[in-house]
């Protein structure tokens, strides 16, 4: 024994499940406010009763305010919204389902094959003195873990969708109250979502932990190998949300643009352009759900990675839970801090004006950061001996609490630069979105040029950022090391949800006014709401790329250590040509992902010229378009096309692993990892990038930006092909290239048991 | 002794010259039969006398044959060219000189610096017993290796250029007989800058091994080591030539389009447009002399990358002179493979329709790769004994000739299939660039989409079929397999860059016939020509990467060796950070370089607008546009903007080196090279498929064609987006990559004395 712990193990019992309490009840009291907006014409009046001490710019009052068609018209299409959603999410869910049932299988049947489906007991596999439970044991207690992480990532993508299309239809109506309203409203839903899911992940797991434990006992090596499976049901699950909620989200967008802004010259969300209702459904089932499940996915990973190494470290080996929970702690005090620091948006102060929401949304950063260091520091202070022994590569490595502290720190602080340099270049309040905005003078192609050149030169700071915590929490703490920096950053998820989730919510509180019919006094408000959501989308895509980045270093470690391979050296061929093929798969999953958004984009442009040709009125507003057959395109391309992008990243590992052996396997994901995390880091800014210089021209709010627009001048023109070029980058193969790599990873690591004793067989065969 | 060689080290001495002589004489023999085009009016007739047996369609004169006023305006057009060229270049390399004189003085000092500038003998650096020359001879053979390396690059690139822009005018007047007579004469003068460039190539190689050896002696191991700074050379010149001939070519082919023919309405290389003489001029500077230089620097580096393995195996130990120049010998015979390839395009088989140029192209990869394969069984087995030891860091590996062989091989089978692979995706025969085209109906946003996607895919192949080549040449011969792969691939370089600049010229030929005012036939023959060209580009950018990759992973080899590094453990954070930041670089470098190719377009593009506005009577073909100016720009921009790229990639391995040590370079080299290869893949092949979408619709040579063009339709402008956006792409930072990590191994090679004494200093400090 190193050192104690001054938090007794009750005492942790205790702290981790009322943490998670409390942040589904703050959830619970956000959505409760929420709900204080009425979408029932009658009872519009109550929000009013709140309304003091705002600006004159803000209490301006709309004169529609009182008018309850509008209110009807809004209820109406949220309704539509949120059925389109649900529907598109059931029938994603429904196949995803079965091939999670299957793989499920194909777990059990790999991992109980490792001893031949024997139920005896077996020596442990780092000390082999030691008696653990049977291998048939992991196999079961892996596959309830994995589907446990299926169905709570279902659970945190679908909350999150229903709380976003519950809000989207209430930001609108706020709206014509004020900038600082809807911010507020779409503040908060994000925060309801933020806190569900990141409480909801760390009660699962925790409970998952307390319950395997039953059995386990004091075989913790075995219970924590086990619990990896959540990690890897969370982030399957993730992929298909993604990438099906990507390509959903995407063809709706790309089809309406292409027809409605390019060809028709009708304004975006127009209710004439028969696409609008997929287009304003995908904002809620890709960047909403997709990205709820992926982010609780690394929450998943990086907590089971840092439990799966410390098993086999001083805690696990001397049985300290409490050190041994330190993750779970972590997370804990993340969700007192960001209940703080939401309060600073919400309550302390108030948004005046356009200008103040992009600072209003650093600010969270930037308060989040701050306090949980000082959580950190506690948390370390009181959860973790003064010295410990962490494992590494087959030694013990001896680190002291401090060093700790600066693992996770490290993280964190990345997370935040990661953050302000993404913010940089993607707001088009900075020169990089500006110059892009310039380029369009010259055309479509110039700007294309300028934008992937920004997307390529974001990459260049957060890299070293990543590069830094990874020297410098490696150093310290090995794979621990990494796990917790992942884990730090990660820390402030709920905070960093709710930022990201505001966007979507913004962006669909714009389409529901335009499509209601709502002045465009309103939708202006909007589109400023939105036009900071666009930046924080892209740090929210920064945070969980740069975690995904640790998470899935963190996975790869864990799995050497299990596979029993002491060193992966580049100088092998196995190795490098595993490096070199790994570094190309983000490749491959992206033409697989851009072509096939391309494709369905073609056929919902199809389809919509097809409407605006044949149904007479449509173009005048006297007709209604057929929305349902383009949800339905929608639908049916993702759900076909996210099965080949789904299969590459779900195999790779399973065919490497089994063919050519572990160390082959090494490569593939380090390679993957290196390249992966580049291209995902450049295309979701350049996206961004592109999204927000056409957003500028657009708003025409300073001299330069005059002179380069209005709506429909040939600069402006060729700005809309840039954001439709980035679309699928950086909603589509961008965000999902981080999954790709954490999965590839968290998979390995699982089925690192079956790979180690039968793996390699094209090797064994020659 | 493990095995005699067959050929004695006289035969050797007398091989390795001869062929290189028959190489220089088989050149200018090609360029005295290209001299006979008269460019002087007065002595047209001399073609004639060879015409007989064409098809009618080829024999089908033009009114214009005998009409010495369209003689003498090509002539005035091409000594135009060939001044800006001469002019460009003579400027490029003054500044690059300077660059080159300080570097080499950096080498000095480096190296000189390893034993404090002792000029005593020290053991050797692998046999400890034995004493080998002071580290001061190397480090000044070192420096001359590399001057001389540079200024064979310098030759290659110039000559190459002069022979080109000596071609291109012959190429348009050729075309007014037929097409036949015209893919002739752009063949046999790329023939002549290849069999130069390869032959001159090896000739300095050999002569400077002989002339070093009479100062080294015995001491193979010190005189092999200072030939790398051979490849240091060529490639540092290279990667100057690329990028600013990259920048210069591009930044005037975008200016030149943008407003030419997307603005006026005016066909491409239109005479009225002021950018149009930079732009051919470019075609000259960037695609020819930079890539020119660009196959050299690989020759020269595959080359010493297995000379200096070699010296270190059982070649070097027992002094086996023979089986040591195994590596020139295969290039010896390449030349003779190459000469005898040749003549079946240019005498065996006549092309008598434009339908033939593909194929009797893709006929040249074919022949030469099969005949090649029996040229290296000879060599293999004549001049390397039957089983020999090879240094595998720090063991000797026993290897059989015929696995020798086998590494040879699949490097060079490997090179085949990338050609094919890239000729599938960037050849509009094919439906990949047929569906691009197809994009355009939908705009330019879904041709670009579907362009980057190609470019993702098209990576695929390529990769497995390095892998596969790595991991067999690596698990027969460990590195100096690999060398002698890449040596394998580059072993038909004569026949590769003569197909490869035949592009360019038949390039320039169809701008000379339009500015010339010849007609749209002759016009339309050196399109079918140039389209051609532009598949055969980008075969040969295939090439130059898949054996840039083999060559970079030998060259890494042997500088981890010579670092006295046993392995390079991604699981170390001094090797993971390495590996990271190394895959981030190939990005930074291409956000450099395509924003100096976007801000230099920009400028052309103003003063283009500036002359059409400013000089009247530009438009009505009755005024001079000033090309002097536009030369100028581009002239300017490239000189300025090649300094940061080039010193991003000259001083990242000093840096790094230097004040992180060994391990991280190497992590660094293995991240540049797995990622960087694959973006210079997909950037070529993406550019290459753009412009061959836009040429697919101006030809309309299918229905399918028809109902998308003609020039001037909505999808043709959509497709010249596309063709923009994929120029710097593809001719400035997709063939540069390869220079990045091709000179950032073989530099790491050159100072590995230095870091293995002096290097890591900050892990020193601290």
């Amino acid at each position: 024994m190193m050192g104690a712990v001054l938090l007794s193990e009750f005492a942790t019992e205790i702290v981790v499940p009322v943490c998670a309490v409390i942040g589904i009840a703050f959830s619970l009291v956000q959505w409760l406010l929420v709900s204080r907006v009425k979408l029932n014409p009658e009872r519009h009046a109550s929000g009013n009763s709140n309304k003091k001490g705002y600006s004159d710019y803000l209490i301006e009052e709309e004169e529609g305010l009182n008018d309850p068609s509008v209110v009807t018209k809004c209820a109406d299409i949220q309704s539509a919204i949120s059925e389109g959603a649900t529907s598109f999410l059931f029938t994603e869910y429904q196949y995803v389902g079965n091939f999670m049932v299957a793989f499920a299988i194909l777990i059990f049947l790999f991992l109980g094959s490792v001893e031949g489906f024997s139920s005896k007991s077996q020596p442990c596999t780092y000390n082999k003195e030691k008696t653990c439970k049977p291998a048939l044991a992991t196999a079961i207690f892996s596959t309830i873990s994995f589907l446990l992480g299926a169905i709570t990532s279902v659970l945190s993508g679908f909350l999150g969708m229903k709380i976003a299309t519950y809000a989207n239809a209430r930001t609108t109506l706020e709206a014509r109250k004020g900038v600082g309203k809807a911010f507020i409203v779409a503040f908060r839903s994000g925060a309801v979502m933020g806190f569900l899911l990141a409480a909801n992940g760390l009660l699962v797991l925790f409970v998952a932990v307390n319950l395997f434990k039953l059995y386990y006992g004091d075989d913790w090596e075995g219970l924590f190998e086990a619990i990896t499976g959540y990690g890897l049901g969370g982030s399957s699950m993730a992929l298909f949300g993604r990438v099906g909620g990507g390509i959903y989200t995407k063809a709706a967008d790309v089809g309406a643009d292409l027809v409605g802004k390019v060809e028709r010259n009708i304004p975006e969300d127009d209710p004439r352009n028969p696409a609008v209702i997929a287009d304003n459904v995908g904002d809620n089932v890709g960047d909403i759900a997709g990205m709820g499940s992926d982010l609780f996915g690394s929450y998943a990973e990086s907590s089971c990675a840092a439990l799966v190494v410390a098993s086999i470290s001083s805690f696990g080996i001397n049985h300290e839970f409490t050190a041994m929970l330190y993750p779970l702690l972590i997370s804990s005090v993340g969700i007192l801090v960001c209940l703080i620091t939401t309060l600073f948006a919400t309550d302390f102060f108030e948004i005046k004006a356009v200008k103040e929401i992009e600072p209003a949304l650093k600010k969270q950063l930037i308060i989040s950061t701050v306090l949980m260091t000082v959580g950190i520091a506690i948390v370390t202070w009181v959860g973790v001996p003064s010295s410990f022994t962490i494992y590494n590569f087959g030694d013990q490595k001896v680190v002291k609490n401090w060093q700790l502290f600066l693992c996770v720190g490290v993280g964190l602080w990345a997370g935040l630069i990661i953050g302000f340099v993404t913010e940089y270049y993607t707001s088009n309040a900075y020169s990089p979105v500006q110059d892009v905005a310039d380029s369009c003078r010259t055309g479509a192609a110039t700007n294309v040029i300028f934008g992937l050149a920004l997307g390529y030169k974001s990459v260049i700071i957060p890299i070293f950022a990543i590069a830094i915590s990874i020297f410098v929490s490696f150093s310290f703490a090995a794979m621990y090391g990494i796990a917790v920096a992942a884990l730090g950053m990660l820390s402030t998820i709920a905070t960093g949800l709710a930022i990201d989730a505001y966007g979507p919510i913004s962006d669909n509180a714009g389409g529901i006014a335009e499509m209601a019919g709502m002045s465009h006094h309103i939708r202006e408000r909007t589109d400023a709401l939105d036009a900071a959501g666009n930046t924080t989308a892209a740090i929210g895509k920064g945070f969980a790329i740069g975690s995904a980045a640790l998470v899935s270093l963190a996975l790869f470690g864990a799995f050497v250590s299990r596979a029993a391979i002491s060193t992966v050296d580049v100088l092998t061929p196995k190795v490098f040509i595993g490096l070199i093929v790994g570094a190309m798969l983000p490749y491959w999953f992206s033409a697989m992902t851009m072509k096939s958004v391309g494709s369905a984009a073609l056929k919902m442009v199809e389809e919509v010229r097809r409407q605006f040709n044949t149904i007479p009125g449509l173009m005048e507003g006297r007709a209604k378009p057929d929305y349902a057959t383009c949800v339905k395109i929608s639908t049916d391309a993702s759900i076909k096309e996210m099965i080949p992008p789904g299969a590459l990243v779900m195999l790779t590992p399973l065919i490497v692993g089994t063919f050519f052996g572990v160390e082959t396997l090494a490569g593939v994901l380090a390679g993957a990892l290196v390249s992966g995390v580049q291209i995902a880091i450049s295309a979701s800014n350049t996206g961004g990038a592109w999204d927000n210089a056409k957003k500028y021209i657009e708003a025409g709010a300073s001299e330069h930006a005059r002179t380069l627009g209005p709506k429909g001048s040939d600069p402006h023109k060729a700005a809309v092909i840039g954001d439709t070029v980035g679309d699928p980058l950086k909603d589509t193969s961008g965000p999902s290239l981080n999954i790709l790599i954490k999965l590839m990873a968290v998979e390995s690591l699982v089925f690192a048991p079956f790979f180690a004793t039968h793996g390699g067989l094209l090797f064994k065969i020659f």
